[in-house]
């Protein structure tokens, strides 16, 4: 992985001198077409030794371009905003948008190589985080995001050489810290520990570039080229969707019969029996939400549904149970200029909760597999690849402690045109109706078999799918605040 | 105050129920308008008496009007994130974009109040707190925001029996906490400390409304009838600026001596003497951002100056001497559609730093009164109420520990001229040169003007300006360098 950037690469200072001016024009002719054209995002990863250019290609980077246009996203200890969400999460906070460069210093390779470094994980461990890296950045290439990963690299020897030169010097001696010579004894480790993760994502995708550090002429051009030539390419290519990951369609089961179709929607409760249960879940769901063990968890919760089919109701039944500074409700609606110039999850990752809170979407990510995919807003390739994205991301979700419960309230198509029909007549209810709602009616049966891929997909262990019968509203609701308690119960560990 | 609120106000349920639908209606007609206007956010403060209908009615707007477009904002303890910003941060982060309704469940009311309830403060720093809140209420009306503020009112009596029966009946039992208890112990001082607080910061511009909590119909009917009449004379009435608070402007000195004439711009550094204390004050500056006492306090600096004055270049001198994981550079360049619907000073305070860290600004807040004076970008009221609205900020970050450093680098007119034409010359700072500059550049007075008055106006003890003589770069690079030396040395007791 290193050979190649131990042979000790030199340019002259005058070779140098000559190249800059040209390579500088053409990067910001570029970083200009790349702000103008809104594409894409570039995310630069600076990775390394200690001592071999990585602050100072940031600073080269910022120098050499025009900063305003660049994000330089550091990151220190984490906050307890950050250690409360999936480690994901504060990378997820700093992309960069379309447009843009953004350039990691520090990023989800740091954690994994240093702890394993640091023998705080095993191998096993390692695998794992690399195999999350690997969807991690597959789903920003499929974004369109240019990905480029530089590793900066110094032999044992010239690591040692290097770290006594700057000590030497009075003006950058303040620059070496104890840390600097800890990592060095470590060299070795470092070498190889990053050696594999290297290896395991290197993909056409998301490459990585070894360069050698030592001198510094050396080191900016390369540097500086790799980056011109990733940027030309992009930019000059049609814009262009990678062809399909396509998943083989499912075919409509040949006996008609689907989950759907199997739901009893004739299920109904009285209005004192709703009454009961109502306040019986509602207090336990306010206990559990007060429940010591509930303090290292969180909750998101998720509502999906015909239209129509009483989500809101539902919605408002559950947060009556809770105190309204643990939880918030998010209604997706169209997303805003920024969440656009950014990956599809980017808009739900920035309102996850904090550990003993609850979050309720009124409507959710799955819209990419439903709505968007019935009426075409995505194309195939954006929506199947979305199953997988969804379910890493439920997952991180749940390695964080969040307890993921999905609700799909279903209605018949009978019982949608008489409320249709009510809410047109009441109103103070024809908000919630409109002639989008009506053309949606229309593709009843696409719908169907866009809910029928979706629980069939993305219904996992740690975030089940509960289809829930909605046609009589009360039970919807009581079926509703009693998976919640259960969930809760199970996942505190109180059944 | 409360005098009205204790009347034992009551209609009847048939009255209630023949009035109800047509007032949701009208507000769900209020609600659309407002989100398709988009002109002005509406803010609704809810507060008052345990019992007397806080929950209920965040509720009941909810029900009420199309919670998709409602915020919901509860503040339950805060991060760490926000209890390293000024206390104001956590209900900025919550303002509702223009279009929208905000409801504050929790607000910058309650810390004041409680804290004076529980004798956690004394009645000087209540008076303080509410001249702020009254200064912040202000800049939001300004802003155009539409501010309501309830009170739910009880008598002592009244709460009592309120939680007697909320805790007979089994339903609504858990609801019932030693809290809600503990603060009926203190009704008295409550309504005490509350009276003084909502005298204070009743002004046309945020009223305050008192509402009796006790039965239900009358509460309900009340709010969403005012809200309703707030929100339809705001929607039906021209969009017209109020009269400008306007400041006397101050006349051009009559000896045509100004600040900015004052400066020797022809002081200068050797390049020897420019390497040596580069590396001095950088080494410095490294220090006394991993001093232990900086972990308590924050560094807010900020480059203005004019075009071409060598701003980017101080910036990353300063850059280079910190650790790149505590400190970022904010580059102020167009807002986005986010920061578009929200007050002037949001899109500043989202990148206020956390304790310990530095944050550059590259332009600013002053923004206001510099371009968008001169080219008339913001009216005469926006910018003249800028100067108080800016100190408030400032004020603020410096009383949560930011050291404010503020630099305006000055150049002649010759010397901007000279940079210019080498910026088109040199292939690669061609970048750095719009027509824009050329057209500033024929302002140049107005804008020496605008500098002058921003100077005498925002220079304070916490966050002065220091002028800087930028027509040697060198020179300029070494003040900024030893000014922030200084201001952190002086901040840290260590000169």
């Amino acid at each position: 992985m290193f050979e190649s950037a131990e042979l000790g690469h030199a340019i002259s200072p005058a070779t140098y001198a000559r190249a800059v001016p040209k390579l500088r024009e053409a990067l910001l002719d570029a970083q200009y077409d790349l702000f103008q054209d809104g594409r894409f995002p570039v995310m630069i990863l600076i990775a390394g030794i200690d001592g071999a250019g990585k602050g100072e290609t940031v600073n080269l980077l910022n120098e050499w371009m025009d900063p305003r246009h660049i994000n330089v996203a550091a990151f220190g200890e984490s906050s307890d905003e950050e250690r409360e969400r999936p480690p994901m999460w504060r990378y997820w906070r700093e992309l960069p948008p379309r447009g843009r460069i953004g350039i990691f210093f520090g990023h989800w390779y740091t954690d994994p190589i240093l702890d394993r470094v640091h023998r705080k994980s095993r191998q096993p461990e390692l695998i794992q985080s690399i195999e999350e890296i690997v969807r991690f950045e597959k789903m920003l290439a499929d974004e369109g995001a240019l990905l480029l990963k530089f590793w900066f690299h110094l032999t044992k020897d010239k690591q040692k050489k290097r770290l006594k030169a700057l000590e030497k010097d009075p003006q950058t001696r303040w620059r070496v810290t104890k840390t600097e010579w800890r990592h060095f004894r470590l060299y070795d480790r470092i070498r190889k520990v990053a050696g594999l993760a290297l290896r395991h994502t290197g993909s056409a995708a998301a490459p990585w570039f070894v360069v050698e550090g030592q001198d510094a002429c050396y080191r900016n051009l390369t540097v500086g080229r790799t980056l011109l030539a990733a940027m030309r390419e992009r930019l000059d290519q049609k814009p262009a969707k990678p062809a399909a990951d396509r998943i083989p369609p499912i075919p409509p089961p040949i006996d008609n019969r689907h989950i759907l179709g199997a739901l009893d929607l004739g299920l109904k409760l009285t209005r004192r029996q709703y009454t009961e249960q109502r306040a019986l879940y509602q207090g336990r769901i306010y206990k559990l939400s007060r429940h010591p063990r509930f303090r290292e968890r969180s909750a998101v919760l998720v509502f999906e549904g015909n239209d129509a089919a009483g989500k809101g109701g539902a919605i408002r039944r559950v947060a009556a149970a809770l105190d309204a500074r643990y939880y918030r409700t998010i209604p997706v609606a169209a997303p805003t200029e920024e969440e656009r110039a950014q990956p599809y999850l980017w808009r739900f990752w920035r309102h996850l909760p904090r550990l003993g809170r609850f979050v309720l979407f009124d409507r959710s990510w799955y819209g990419r597999v439903l709505v968007e995919r019935v009426e075409g807003f995505a194309g195939e390739f954006d929506w199947t690849r979305a199953y997988s994205e969804i379910n890493d991301f439920e997952q991180q979700l749940a390695d964080k402690g969040a307890i993921v419960v999905k609700f799909w309230l279903a209605i018949s198509k009978d019982e949608q045109y008489r409320r249709f029909r009510e809410r047109q007549k009441t109103a103070f209810k024809r908000f919630k109706i409109t002639p989008e709602d009506w053309r949606n009616r229309k593709k009843w049966e696409a719908y169907e078999q866009a809910v029928c891929d979706m629980v069939d997909r993305t219904s996992t262990a740690v975030a089940p799918w509960t289809l829930v019968e909605a046609n009589d509203k009360r039970y919807a609701r009581i079926k509703v605040l009693k998976t919640i308690c259960e969930r809760l119960e199970s996942a505190l560990r109180l059944q």
